[in-house]
C-alpha cells in the first residue's frame, strides 16, 4: 500500500508517502497558512502518487465525533480561516479514499504504539512539550477519545516552592502547559530553553512540573510506556531529572518492576524521534483502510 | 444464566446470585476474616446454586497479569493471611467454572457502564470515596488495566489555602486519598463525616480536593460520565459543590455541551447505588463466560 500522511501543525504542514511497514518514502513540508491555500499545496503533492488512503494528525481542537455533522472540522482555533473549516471534507472531495483523522498527539501516540517506543505493548501515553503541552493516550490497544479528546496538558499541578511565575495559560494560568511549555520557560527565565545551559536550575523546575503530571497519569492509567517528545524534550538532561522526580512522587506505591527497577526504559524519548507525528498520521491512514 | 458474584471488601464480603439482566436475585454478607475461613463461607453459599460462572471484584492490590504465575493473587495487603493468597486459584479448585477477577473499583465501573449511570456510553470513570479513594477507568468500551491497575486515588493535588492538615497517606502524605478519604475528614475535623452538618466548611474543602482530581481526569481522558460513590458521597451536598469547582477549574476549556451545559447529568452518583460493586462482580462473571 501507498498511504498519504499529513502532520498538520499550527505553523508547519508535513506531507509524506509511507507504507504498511511504517516507512516514510518521501516527504515535503511548507508553512501552515489559510486552509484553502495550504490544502491545495497538499493536494498538489498527493496528486499522481497513487495513494490508497490518507491519514491526518491535526492541530486542534478538532471534532472527532463521527455522529456529528461537524465531524472532521477544526473547531475553535484562533488560526485565520481554520475555525470551522471542514478539513476531512476538503480532502475527501479531492481524494475519494478512506481518510483517518485524529489529533496530532493521538497520531503520535498511535505511531509510537505501532512502530516506536511502545511497539509490542498495549498501552502508553505520549506527551509533547513544545509551544504547548499535549497528551495522547493509548489504553487496552486503543486510542482514547471520549467526549472530546484528551487535553491532559492543562491539568492543575502544585507550584514549585521557589517559583513565582504566574503561568501563561489563558484558561488556567498556572496549569501544566501554563508553567512548563517552551514559551513558559522563556518568559520565566528571560531566555529560550535552548539558550539555557544544561545545568541551569530551569531544568530541575521543569522536571518537577512534568513529573507531577506523569506521576498522575501513571497512577490513573498504569501505562506500559511513558513517551516524552516535542522541542523542550530535546533537552536530554530532562529525562534523568524527570525519572528521579517521578520515583520520589510514587514512593514505591506502584509495585511494578518496570517502574521500580527499570525507569530508564519506562520514561523514554519517542522511538520514531521527530518522525512520530508523520508516522502516526501514516498509521491513521492504514487504520482507515483496515480498521482493527 | 445464573452467575455468582463476590464483592470482596477489606472488611465485608458480599456474595450474591444474579443474571444477564444485571438483577441480583439473592445475596448474603459476612465479615472478611482470614482467607480460608472467608472463602469457605463463600463456597458454602454458592454450593448447590447451579452457578455457571463467578465474578469477583476484590480489594487489593491484586495481580491481574494473566501471563504471571501469581495471577489471581492478592499481593501486598497488610490484611492477615491475604498477602500472596491465591484467591482465583481457591475459587477455581472449588468451582470449576469461568472466573472473572478484577479490582473492586474496576468491577464497579464495569457494572455502571453495563447497567448503571454510564449505560449506553463507551467511557466513564468511577471514584469511590470512603476508607480510601479508588478509581476505576473505562475507556473505548474497555476496562483499563495497564501495567498494574489504576490507583488514581493517590494523585498529587494542590493544598487548599486554609488547610493545615498533614494528610494520612503512608506513601504520599497529602495526596488525594491522604486528604479526602473518610478517615482524613475525621482526623482533620475531629468528627466523622456523618457527624458534621451538611453546611460545615469541611464539605467545601472536600469538594475542592475531589474536583481537582476529577478535573484532571476530564482533561486527560474526556470520559462521558464521572460517577462518584462510596460512603463519603452519601453526603449529597457534595455533588453541587464538586460540579461548581470542576466548572471553575476547567474554565470553559473542554468545549463539550455535556460539561458546559449539563454538569448535573455528567458528574453523578452511581446508577446502581450501593449495588454497583456486586453488580460489577456479576458483570465480570458474565464476561468470563462471554468475552467481548
Amino acid at each position: 500500500m501507498r498511504i498519504g500522511a499529513i502532520e498538520a501543525g499550527g505553523t508547519k504542514f508535513i506531507c509524506g508517502i509511507g507504507n504498511e511497514q511504517g516507512e516514510i518514502l518521501e516527504r515535503i513540508s511548507f508553512p501552515t497558512e489559510e486552509p484553502e491555500k495550504t490544502l491545495e499545496q497538499a493536494a498538489q503533492y498527493f496528486q499522481d502518487k497513487s495513494i490508497e488512503a490518507i491519514g491526518i494528525g491535526s492541530f486542534g481542537p478538532i471534532n472527532l465525533d463521527r455522529s456529528s455533522p461537524s465531524y472532521g472540522q477544526v473547531t475553535t482555533t484562533p488560526k485565520p480561516g481554520w475555525a470551522g473549516f471542514d478539513f476531512v471534507g476538503y480532502m475527501k472531495r479531492t481524494f475519494p479514499v478512506p481518510i483517518g483523522f485524529d489529533t496530532d498527539v493521538n497520531a503520535a501516540v498511535f505511531g509510537e504504539a505501532k512502530w516506536g517506543a511502545a511497539k509490542g505493548v498495549d498501552s502508553c501515553v505520549y506527551y509533547t512539550i513544545g509551544t504547548g503541552v499535549g497528551v495522547g493516550v493509548y489504553t487496552e490497544d486503543k486510542l482514547v477519545h471520549g467526549l472530546v479528546h484528551p487535553e491532559g496538558g492543562h491539568v492543575l499541578i502544585r507550584r514549585h516552592p521557589e517559583d513565582n511565575f504566574g503561568g501563561l495559560c489563558p484558561y488556567h494560568g498556572d496549569c501544566l502547559e501554563g508553567m512548563a511549555s517552551g514559551p513558559a520557560i522563556e518568559k520565566r527565565w528571560g531566555w529560550k530553553g535552548n539558550e539555557l545551559s544544561a545545568d541551569h536550575k530551569a531544568w530541575k523546575m521543569e522536571a518537577y512540573y512534568l513529573a507531577q503530571a506523569i506521576s498522575g497519569v501513571i497512577l490513573l492509567l498504569s501505562p506500559k510506556k511513558v513517551i516524552l517528545g516535542g522541542g523542550v524534550m530535546h533537552q536530554q538532561q530532562l529525562f534523568p531529572l524527570i525519572r528521579k522526580e517521578v520515583a520520589q512522587n510514587l514512593n514505591g506505591y506502584v509495585a511494578s518492576p518496570a517502574i521500580l527497577d527499570d525507569m530508564e526504559n519506562y520514561i523514554v524519548p519517542p522511538g520514531l524521534g521527530d518522525n512520530a507525528g508523520l508516522c502516526g498520521a501514516l498509521a491513521l491512514g492504514i487504520e482507515a483502510v483496515e480498521p482493527k
